[in-house]
């Protein structure tokens, strides 16, 4: 008799996103007159720019002509697109990544959830305390985290790393030494981040220790601040312990369209073993390329107009930040982020729970966020609101709350 | 110090395709003059048909307007497309299957890797030899195959079913019990397939052993002959044993657009646990859904003018696969498949290695093919062509081959 995969059994609940959707719509069922505003889930609302959308149709043209058909992709992505993501993402920026460290991929979620594969199971991770949940689930599916605490809903073998208030969101090294540290910057979902000086020790760090750094920079595009590293390469001695994914959902609004990437430097290696060698053999055994198409919209975004276009969709996004930070503040309460990335991290009120503070918002606003506490148990008595609504339900999400 | 998946350490060599295509690209720098005709890796040359390639400028527009963009779809796919799936390729064929069992993904390859995940690792596998690589490099990334013997090209831990000349392709139930099955009907490599009552038999043992079957029908609208099934569920009993997995490749020239789907009936339990439970839950944690422009664009297949298109697509390749079938007998090959698949399966002449034949096919005619031994050992002393290039091309290889 076949046997399941015994380490699902242990994960709690539902992803947290996928929970927080179906109470969202028991709630619409039972109240259909009212009008929900969405400021929860990471995902955006503005169309794609006219420059994606130009490239998008001449793609679909090319593949309903057979001069001009492309089949499977090559298997680290197109060199057009990769070339591109080193000149502009890399080389512009000082740093030293070729086009074939480059793997494109269906999106930054794909790649942080399968980037474990390649370790063994035996390493030990350690995670921001709260962030994506996919981190941790994921090693949980693979069964690196140990027994689970329903009381502390800690999991035994994984090194929790604080960011609150108290530390001002700045990671601290842990007591215990980990193999793999999740760094996500800016941060999902405090929306806060680290200067490029913090950065540099974290990777020193990892040098030190023999760590491997799984860097998540899906926020990018969102940094304001001089001081903040668009890339763990901007650090010196990244290339020995860092792998950075990316993302075009945030940026360009790429979260319907799927396309992300993984750098693998060369000289990132266990022993005479090179993760970029078994990044491309997972690569080519699981996963057969992002489409031609989107892949073609993902160069559109490096072109001189299409960087114009995204400048203002993300200035966009960052003005609901604004909104939404100020308008909070008028309103008495206590918030963070929204300066390098498109999340308002906020102090629940009267020390409600992060849960108790998502029904209220919803039942009394009408406004759906996500609870702190599902990105990790220093998340709880926080709440996460995002910048990807329209301005104007921005405005009316923001104005609802200040009635309450 | 972080420690790497050792399991990848065991994988003898590259990914075979990746393999050919190094070993190709090499020949035509070397010999840039040469005209060399890809009869190898399963990937269709043909434009998308109109129907698709109109649904997808309409999918693009939509995603270039706020009314109608789209950002992250539903977990398990839009309900359009799953509706349309669960419409055409089950109810219309007497299936029971329900919209929410058809999980859409980005192609049956990551599929059929993934689907491995939530078994337990002790499970053993048994796969017909030769098949797609695919089944068994993903589980040997897992720890599932035990030790690989060199010498027999064989893993302790996987149970090999031999389908050669001599039991005409058809797989026998193995003498030591598997926990899951995987079966690529019809199959990649032959182009052979088994009656509906012999598959019939397959379900009645799956159910009987207490075994899943892992039924990858990517090929099925290749299928011509009455007396084969287009779905395992046209089998009694398969809704208790059996996970289907579809690609949109073949039938729909989809291989560089990538959309697939992997269908988990609800009674399918190991004790209290629902599969079905399970590949949503990795769905939601490890994937973000196919594109919405791809996912109308697999829709656009079902529309009646969509099949009208698609069904000439087919018989075009199938005109290609006669034209190889008939002029490899008319130059005295022995030749199996192209009834039911878009594959010609070829003894190799004069006792040649598979190997062998692929370089003397390479550097003679110019013309490209897979060895049989890269899809198992029992591949070995045969070859494989593909139906999927144009039909100029394909009498030009053939009339190459005969001249050899």
């Amino acid at each position: 008799m076949f046997k399941i995969n015994e380490n699902y059994q242990k994960l709690p609940g539902s992803y947290l996103f996928s929970g927080i959707a179906k109470k969202v719509s028991a709630f619409t069922q039972a109240n259909p007159d009212r009008e929900v505003i969405r400021l929860g889930i990471g995902d955006v609302t503005q169309p794609l720019v006219p420059t994606v959308i130009e490239a998008m149709h001449r793609a679909v043209d090319e593949m309903g002509k057979a001069e001009t058909f492309h089949g499977y992709a090559p298997d680290l992505g197109y060199e057009f697109l990769r070339n591109a993501i080193a000149a502009n993402d890399y080389a512009a920026r000082g740093c030293n990544i070729a086009p074939d460290e480059i793997f494109v991929s269906d999106g930054a979620k794909s790649d942080s959830a399968n980037i474990q594969e390649i370790f063994g199971a035996d390493n030990k991770i350690a995670v921001c305390d709260p962030v994506y949940p996919v981190y941790v689930d994921s090693n949980v599916m693979s069964g690196r985290t140990g027994v689970y605490n329903t009381e502390t809903e800690t999991w035994s073998d994984v090194i929790y790393m604080p960011c609150t208030m108290e530390n001002g969101f700045v990671p601290e090294f842990p007591k215990e030494t980990p193999d793999m540290i999740y760094l996500c910057l800016p941060n999902n979902p405090t929306g806060t981040t680290i200067t490029k000086a913090q950065l540099q020790e974290w990777v020193d760090y990892a040098n030190k220790v023999g760590a491997v750094i799984i860097y998540d920079g899906a926020y990018e595009a969102y940094i304001s601040e001089e001081d903040v590293a668009h890339s763990i390469y901007e650090c010196q001695g990244a290339r020995t312990c860092a792998i950075e994914l990316k993302s075009f959902s945030k940026n360009a609004g790429f979260t319907g369209v799927r396309l992300g990437y993984a750098v693998v430097p060369k000289e990132l290696k266990c022993g005479e073993v090179s993760l970029h060698g078994m990044w491309a053999r997972r690569h080519g055994t699981k996963f057969n390329g992002a489409p031609y198409i989107v892949q073609r919209a993902g160069e559109a975004t490096y072109s001189p107009q299409g960087k114009a276009e995204l400048k203002e969709q993300v200035a966009y996004y960052m003005k609901n930040a604004s909104v939404i930070k100020e308008g909070l503040k008028d309103a008495g309460y206590t918030v963070f982020g929204g300066v390098n990335a498109p999340y308002i991290w906020l102090k629940t009120p009267e020390q409600m729970t992060s849960w108790e503070f998502f029904d209220y918002l919803l039942e009394q606003a009408n406004v759906v966020g996500t609870p702190g506490s599902g990105f990790g148990p220093s998340g709880e008595g926080y709440f996460r609101l995002t910048a990807f609504g329209s301005y104007e339900n921005t405005l009316t999400a923001i104005e609802r709350i200040k009635k309450l």
